[in-house]
């Protein structure tokens, strides 16, 4: 910048002011600044322009790195780049980690940046502290998959409790009875919804709930792989299975081809998700389609303050009915 | 700040100098501002603070959004974190979006961060153009998955040639000749690698090529399902399969059993990857590992001036043979 100054013959001052479009510049300086910029090959630093005008064109997003390895998230995070490319913003992720303390570095490393709007998907922080943050700074941010009582105005729910209903409906209209469940694990919003959904279901059909047919996976294959096992282990009758993503049903089909159980002849499988490999497996699996893009896109129209836009766009889930139920 | 100094009753450069660790503050003032920070609740912009100090604890991330969304990517993407983590750092990922130009941006944006290291994934920028951004800035840039002739020791490689020569001898060994190869994109580095070892390998051989049993992809499930489609409709002879990724290998999996035919009785196929539902498949998918947990770990000893280390990290791609290969 000094070397920019020297060259053009003005101040270091002068060069920022140019640089930042204060209209308190005379126009031949601004040639000036601009011809010794060409000559110099400076590169003005985008975080120190950040600063001075407390703008950018960044889109921050924030998830904890247990997530990034799935179909789910990829999906999330495919979405929030192209959404943000399309107004011509840059997305900018960083790592939520393990910790409340470390959630709140990443959201704090973005409003530092000065983006334009943050998105989270929190894991670890609750509701509250959230909204603290959200208080404390004049970015816009969006938190995903939360209820944020104290600001509804901030959240895009996904709503997996009543997504999941309608998936447990599906399953009793053809006459399932005997429901087992693969869950998610008791620390994930989403996997307490869904699990709550199942419960209720089966009391508001007066069917009984076993609790041998309960089981918990970690979101992995490998997770709905070993639930299945344990499943057959168990010696309680079974016509269906309710795994609550996709991967793990991919796991649980396996586990039972393993042990020659027809799919679905002799069980019915469900997912959620709906990711890219549902249609392609066999027999194909059932899911709910949680339609990821238009969650990031409404994400996108609140932080850009287009609330009556955003307040048009449904985010519920879909139900995706495939080879894998059958009526018994 | 100017609340910090006018509480502790120093001046803002003094507060600075104490923020920045310089020692030249007497120790009773550093007290005074540290009280004065917890009194005010002040949180210095880390930004500000990188740019007085010229560095920080961030590794940056570059890759295209068109990549986010499948599992070798999410896969790199949650090696990434989880190994900034190991080293107490935060990872910070941008989107190199659809040209040199946003490329190159994206790569700007993490240097004006003043980041501990850089890794890029590139799809746009060439050897050339990468290594005049690699000699402009003092920060370590670590390039995936190129040759980078000038700057080898700024190169982590994935050896995508020799991997694909292994999986085509192999399914030469088991007796296949006549076999078909479903591509990735022409303006994939690794799709390009992999066209040129099941080239190579046939040549070597002696084995005739059918123009015919070449059809592409575009590295989804989709397109790997429509190559097979247009493979069974060419009426040429095939035995075997070899997909590019895994993805395009599920496709064509699903294509060729809702033709009836028999999986791995009548074609084998392999896929590339090695992605977590491999195992998981029926029939279970033959593919190669691509050590990516091994590839960021190099990167990121390369980054952190370890390079004797980093010299021990094998990355070749590993064969997985599974059930979908059979011998004739």
């Amino acid at each position: 910048m000094l070397d920019v100054a020297k060259k053009a013959g003005v101040s270091k001052a002068t060069v920022s002011r140019v640089l930042n479009n204060k209209d308190i510049v005379k126009p031949d300086l601004i040639k000036r600044v601009y011809d010794a910029i060409d000559a110099t090959g400076y590169r003005p630093n985008v975080f120190a322009q950040n600063l001075a005008t407390q703008t950018s064109k960044f889109i921050g997003l924030v998830i904890s790195n247990d997530l990034f390895d799935g179909p789910y998230f990829s999906s999330l995070m495919h979405h929030a780049a192209k959404n943000c490319d399309e107004i011509n913003h840059q997305l900018v992720m960083t790592d939520g980690k393990h910790s409340k303390a470390e959630e709140k570095k990443a959201i704090n490393l973005l409003i530092d940046m000065h983006c334009a709007g943050i998105i989270i998907y929190p894991t670890y922080l609750n509701d509250e502290e959230l909204s603290e943050i959200i208080r404390s700074t004049s970015i816009p941010v969006i938190v995903i998959n939360r209820e944020m009582t104290a600001l509804p105005q901030c959240a895009v729910r996904i709503d997996h409790y009543q997504s999941s209903v309608c998936m447990m409906e599906h399953l009793i209209q053809q006459g399932h009875r005997d429901i087992a469940i693969i869950r998610g694990p008791e620390n994930s919003n989403a996997a307490r919804q869904r699990m709550k959904a199942y419960i209720d279901t089966l009391l508001e059909h007066h069917i009984m709930m076993h609790p041998k047919l309960i089981t918990v996976g970690d979101w992995t294959i490998e997770s709905g792989y070993a639930a299945a096992n344990q499943l057959l282990l168990m010696q309680q009758k079974f016509t269906a299975v309710l795994a609550s993503n996709d991967d793990m049903a991919l796991g649980a089909i396996k586990a039972f081809q393993m042990q020659g159980i027809k799919l679905p002849e002799d069980i019915s499988i469900a997912g959620f998700d709906d990711s890219n490999m549902c249609r392609f497996l066999s027999p194909s699996l059932s899911s709910v389609q949680v339609p990821m893009c238009k969650i990031i896109e409404k994400a996108i129209l609140l932080i850009l303050n287009k609330q009556d836009m955003a307040a048009k766009i449904e985010t519920n889930g879909i139900l995706k009915i495939r080879e894998s139920i059958i009526k018994i």
